[in-house]
């Protein structure tokens, strides 16, 4: 029997009708009580579901009875347009019941000390939700910061690699934890597509943004120039491109015309640590959920 | 049988164990297909649910049956602390399906256009989901702008009368009408408690905010001499303060000590337009509950 | 002799040392009192300066002296980079005495009202600084509106018209009013560099704006199905490009994956007729200066 | 004679008629060349100006010229009303003449940490324009965090004493480091009158803010009973009440019915660190004056 605090139930499967009904009349069998419930319905017809509730019971039987009480699709097929990969019975439909609370991730870093700072005090306050197992990065700057805290600091350098080799040499190193995310903390090498397979949806980075956006080198010098009044950041999910994939947290800060290209890279640092700060936040306690190219948040 | 667009179930209630079960469950017999559902709970144990569905059902029927699904409180009583009055089931759940759409509303303002000038403009294109039955004002000065667009406006001077009045000939003029909702959009008086009383949570006003407070006359004079860096605005129910009440939409805009106490107050202006405009769609839509002194949006 | 009230003149020029220094120097010994003094010398080395004075005067014997204080270039070349085209006198400094503080625009709009909305009540209010001479359109759309506020509606359809002739009848509707700014409240169609070049930085546009950006058709589509979490909007100066230019304000809202790609918009519009009110106060009030690309808010 | 690197001039006193240009002409004279300029002049008649500018120059003699070079007030004294304490010439004039830019300061905290951690990160990356001298607080929790980055720590219990004697304590401990700015990082308790005279206008103080504001015990609870939609905070001076004086720099972020308390706390946390950090730039870099209970930010 699990102790008596507050349980998840994750959710996520083809839309049809009675889904609530029936998780949460098993839930109601079980004597069980639901504190908090979302769900949402993608326009392409998924549907996810985030459960809080406490109660005592035994996870298998529940986890079993909540597979058996799905309703037969078979006569309400014509939504079903956006099946996932992942679905674990024969309605396609996937539960994850207390998905384990600390994750464990890996952080990567260039040069940039901001973010990683950030996640190191909160890490040390346990205020992350998760152990950070081992700081990479492609150069040594960062070390002396991550040895303050105790955390092992792999140098993985890209001189003299191909992007290929390299890539294999940070693998090498990350095999040695089995991280369940990576985190991008200001990691500023494009990861191929292969590298990125090997962790779908769970690589995390943050990347500045503008309105409007700039391409290319040295956007903070392009928002300068064009006299930006708003600068910001996007905390998302990494699937091909580096600066793609489903946005989990934005948020942004006034400038002017006396800022400098220096000044808006000054701000837009604070704004990136505590963007990439409270979208571990959520993605650690499990709130998110990704339909196509977008994250949802329940 | 009503048409087989969406429909909008709301519920509120003392929380007990399979609400939402036993709701989505006459849902689901019905055939209805749930396309959004949302539920709170407050901390005091009041459960809130705003269901939309779509799908053909006799609403005489349905009702009878939702009260007819509610779980027997007796086994489950010990949190059931927050009782509302508007309690219509034996269960003290009330059930409201299919609310009207259009609210019925009156506008009363004093001197300032910028809140009237914006729900006239949004009401001529049909963005308000509501009608704006008649403007009363205790000054005559924005007629001519009410008269533009063809609604009626009635001037009910204060001047020489006692508070209550002035109250009292507002009522006779809001009794040719039958408002749904008063928005006060900018009207300067304090209103009494046994006036409120007439319109329970059915009063909705915009006050100007700072960080911090300021009390007393001409905030924007004293937040100038505070130096605020950002101004706001909150729009609320009334209850038996005009500037409190639960919170429905609050919004902010920066200002520097190049800001005048005038040019504080235009900024403020536009704040308070838009989330006055912005709390009026989330209430005319069914989706603000009131719990205590809080507003929970779903 | 000017009367007694507030006075302001600007000033734009190649940077040199002591152009504060002589142009405070004439002020002084005119006995007028310096209220608000701004200055900004570009990275290119252009200065501006804005200032507030207050006292009597006679303009040409001011402007004159002016323009003999400014001191001799030549020994101070080196960091001239950035000269305009509209320099007045040998020392290549424009000054411009108590330029007109109404000025006259003319507001193009095609089908959305609600930027419109916004500047006719603020016209009807007298709070725009400036008189809207007339409303031109590529549909008839919104004459209702512009009607109700007794502005002369001009519908210039572009139907089975090239893009050149379409804009050549504008060109001649336009020539009846001889506007000092076109005001773009949501015109939808692309202007030509021609068209624009009859108007340099003399047309303000507003646009909708996101981190990231997206280009082509239905943005808010394409950010919806993107997940973003903050919606903006862009007032800018029109160049050659019609979401180009030089960026006078920028506003967001926060949104999430409740926000269907229409309620984003409306959020949007929200944004936008804000920022495009503000924008153009402080062009009309003369605080805007443009450097090479970048809108400068003295 | 000064390196050729950019200077800073600070000038504050009573405002007359031809302040900008005898400043601006004794740089002139001096051929030195002014890079940026801002001034104020405050409604009651107090002039501020920050002058940026490059060039050689001996600092006694240009402080002397500046000085000599002021008018006279005789003739022209109508509107000095706001006469601070701290003059230094005949004619109530302070300069000072690149002040230092590496501040000394001293951090108080209690027991929360997340303010504390964003001035030792930064400072371990020497982006504080400042040297953290030492940590005092009245808990020693903190103490583990400080030693990490090899500064003094302080424990100075309040325990068994007066607030008097406490006050004592601290001061005899900061006697040892003389501070020029007292930051405090969340340090929980009141300081009396006599503590605060000890350094006018150099404590600096981080606060929640709200809107509307709560006061008394426990600010994120009444927030979230009242169900704000918005949370910030104010960093500021001390004056003589812990939670007013002019206010330095200020921030918000929306929250909504879904945050709990604690929730509420947490974001707060996260502006709250943000905006100190922010609001120290600008003091350690000149660019904040004091006027009345205003801060002015050059």
């Amino acid at each position: 029997m699990s102790d008596p605090t507050k349980h998840i139930l994750l959710m996520d499967g083809p839309d049809r009708k009675g889904l609530i009904y029936h998780v949460t009349g098993v839930l109601y069998r079980h004597n069980l009580n639901i504190i908090h419930n979302a769900e949402y319905v993608s326009p392409a017809g998924h549907f996810f579901m985030r459960t809080e509730f406490e109660g005592l019971f035994d996870s298998d039987a529940l986890l079993s009875e909540l597979h058996s009480a799905m309703p037969d699709p078979s006569h309400d097929t014509e939504n079903i347009v956006d099946v996932p990969d992942d679905m674990t019975d024969r309605h396609n439909i996937t539960f994850r019941l207390n998905p384990k609370r600390r994750k464990k991730i890996v952080v990567m870093v260039t040069k940039e000390h901001h973010c990683l700072g950030e996640l190191l005090i909160r890490y040390a306050f346990d205020e992350l939700d998760a152990d950070i197992l081992a700081v990479v990065s492609n150069y040594n700057l960062l070390q002396p910061l991550v040895s303050k805290f105790g955390i092992p600091f792999h140098h993985v350098s890209h001189e003299g690699l191909s992007r290929e080799e390299h890539e294999a040499a940070i693998l090498r190193t990350l095999s040695i934890y089995e991280p369940e995310y990576l985190v991008l903390a200001k990691y500023m090498r494009v990861l191929t597509p292969a590298f990125v397979n090997h962790f779908p949806n769970r690589i995390i980075n943050i990347h500045h943004s503008f309105l409007p956006a700039f391409v290319g080198a040295n956007p903070y010098r392009q928002a300068y120039e064009r006299g930006v009044k708003i600068i910001g950041a996007t905390a998302h999910f990494v699937n091909n491109d580096l600066d793609e994939g489903p946005i989990i947290a934005q948020s942004v800060q006034e400038v002017d015309h006396r800022h400098t290209a220096t000044d808006m890279a000054t701000k837009g640092k604070d704004v990136e640590k505590i963007v990439l700060s409270q979208a571990l936040k959520l993605v650690f306690s499990d709130r998110v959920f990704i339909s196509g190219n977008r994250a949802i948040v329940l």
